[in-house]
């Protein structure tokens, strides 16, 4: 089940051209109502692909009909031709639904440099593939999963049930994958009856301790989009838990994210314990995160927990160098600075792989999960565009 | 030549044990005056080995007499012990060749963690045999060279010859090459007669643009020491003369660095130029240099110009996303954000690659010197600890 597991939706998904193995590569999520309330965040990036320009602005008012997915082609830095085709994609997508253009998010993803002519007579066949498949069920939802696929290999999707609602998602993303946010589309729907604003909330509150901790490679993205759509057509108004549920349902995806990145050997989750502040156990977590050299030790299942520290030393989190703590898989490598229980007692031969750095200095914690370094992941980011 | 070819220095380097190769791994250099006056500049990392911590204490008073330096161990959170072994070393040099341990730089390269009895003896070994040795032609200072060397393929080293005067040096590094500093100990020498106020000035102002500018892989070193020692022996104080010579010779120092980056198929410099400040440019540059994404790319021959932007587009730097130009081995790729020349007319077979950005936004420049992610970078960094 996916974007169609909550009432109110329907979605397709297509095979227009766009990718050279004739898979599916666009898709369409229509929200039916009677609500149209949406929020999204995009990506920090400030160099932004042309469908996150546009959808940016269909998000201003907090109302989405639809929302189109390409993969094959990011349309970024493609130009006023570029911005020309996600405009008409939008048109497309509005004349063959009833609604307005401007409620029509758009995304994208693939190669930047890449939407040409052939890229949008591609992406317009595919809308009017997509709009006369249009179905609520839920092959229709795994249908839309697969288009959005990349260098993905398994769609992604998930689902929660509160208390008389339901909320479903489908999201692709296999590297790229950093804070604000990765090279990641993510739609998500429910039958909850929410306003904009509760909706921009709640997603905030996910998505904070959620796809802003996957950290993959350190790279960030020019098209992420995470959209949440809500059709109200439970006539549930939700309480409290659908930002727990909606957080859990991130979490969810997040996970689903990092075991598919892009030549991973290992799902790392790095942990920093005992900060003064979250943003400094976030910060530490992510120094370490973003180290080549400890991403190269993890996949050579070489517990280096120098380069740990070494990373650590790169912040300006408040804590005294002399008195650090790392722990990976459960042993104890350094304590208060000095090296403490063998190394070679931590075996890193499973996938998963726990780092916790104890910073002594306070009683904040946070986590981001990333994957190591390894050759699968050289060879698949040398080779991608050629 | 290398620290020697200035007068009054003497050097060596000597095999203590440290290295399992049986390959020199002690070196001391001494300044035999008239002048001791001294300059240094050291990581900016806060997780300092312990001879950082010592050593910092050693140049507050501008008088340095000697350096030695060891590989096969960074002696780095290996506790009070650790701070003793490096106490110890101090004292050890001070004793044999009468001069006081307080005026006795200490460096340290290799393993973090490792610095217990053995590594201790084996020092102390090192220092009785290179005290023993010392000697002020080129060949001493070619073993002392040779002695600092870790995952390097080739000993670093450069002279320049002012007015006058001489200045020459020594470096390793092979990795782990980041801005402030990376896994680098560079000695410079000169006769020139210089206070150590006008040392570090010369120092810092060269630093500043050359070894704060090679980020090989983005990881910063918890050892690295630039120390600059003037013994007066020519009788000539240089003039302005003096900063663009030291500045030349360690941008040949960072060139070798760069050229013998563990496991690097392309050196590659980034120029960012039309910046509106210098920082800009450097951070625009740095950040480029920092993505995994067009690292491998690079090492896979791709001039994927899409995430050269997706890395500009991370940082605060002032310019207009939509009118960046990307320039890869003079073929503008990218021209106003949007595609320009074809991408395969650029040949990357060259090691040497150049990559500029146009920011549009006013006249200030900087390069940073970087290297390709490549799989033997991640063979040797998942494999050097075990």
């Amino acid at each position: 089940m996916s974007v169609t597991a909550p009432k109110g939706f329907r979605a397709a998904g297509v095979t227009a051209g766009l990718k050279s193995t004739g898979k599916r590569d666009v898709a369409l999520v229509v929200n039916d109502g009677p609500s149209a309330a949406a929020a999204a965040v995009f990506t920090s990036n400030r160099c932004i692909a042309n469908p996150v320009i546009w959808s940016k602005q269909v998000l201003a008012d907090g109302t989405v009909s639809a929302v189109v997915l390409n993969s094959g082609g990011a349309n970024c830095y493609t130009g006023a031709f570029g911005f020309a085709t996600t405009h008409h994609t939008a048109e497309a997508v509005a004349d063959a639904i009833g609604v307005s253009a401007g409620d029509v998010v758009v995304c994208s993803t693939g190669l930047i440099g890449v939407g040409d002519e052939t890229f949008r007579r591609h992406v317009l066949d595919g809308v009017a593939l997509a709009a006369d498949v249009l179905e609520d069920g839920a092959a229709a939802g795994d249908r839309a999963a697969e288009a959005i696929m990349t260098t993905d290999t398994v769609a992604k999707t998930a689902t929660r049930e509160g208390p008389g609602y339901t909320i479903g998602a489908m999201a692709k993303g296999a590297g790229m994958l950093a804070p604000g946010l990765a090279t990641m589309l993510v739609v998500i729907t429910t039958d909850a009856d929410l306003e904009s604003a509760g909706l921009d909330a709640a997603l905030r509150a996910a998505t904070r301790t959620t796809f802003d901790r996957l950290d993959s490679d350190g790279c960030m993205s020019t098209n992420d989009t995470v959209v949440l759509l809500a059709s109200g057509a439970s006539g549930v108004t939700p309480g409290a838990e659908f930002t727990q549920l909606l957080t859990e349902l991130c979490a969810e995806l997040c996970r689903k994210l990092q075991q598919d990145a892009e030549g991973a050997s290992h799902d790392v989750t790095i942990t920093t314990v005992g900060a003064a502040s979250e943003q400094d156990a976030e910060d530490v977590s992510r120094a370490v995160a973003r180290s080549n050299l400890f991403k190269a030790a993890i996949f050579g299942n070489d517990p280096n927990w120098g380069r740990v520290l070494a990373a650590a030393g790169t912040t300006d989190a408040t804590f005294d160098p002399l008195v650090l703590d790392v722990t990976i898989n459960g042993v104890m490598v350094c304590k208060e600075g000095t090296p403490h229980e063998p190394a070679d007692r931590v075996d890193l031969t499973p996938r998963d792989t726990l780092v916790e750095i104890d910073l002594h200095a306070g009683t904040d914690t946070a986590t981001i999960l990333t994957n190591d370094l390894t050759h699968d992941y050289v060879h698949e980011n040398s080779a991608y565009a050629s």
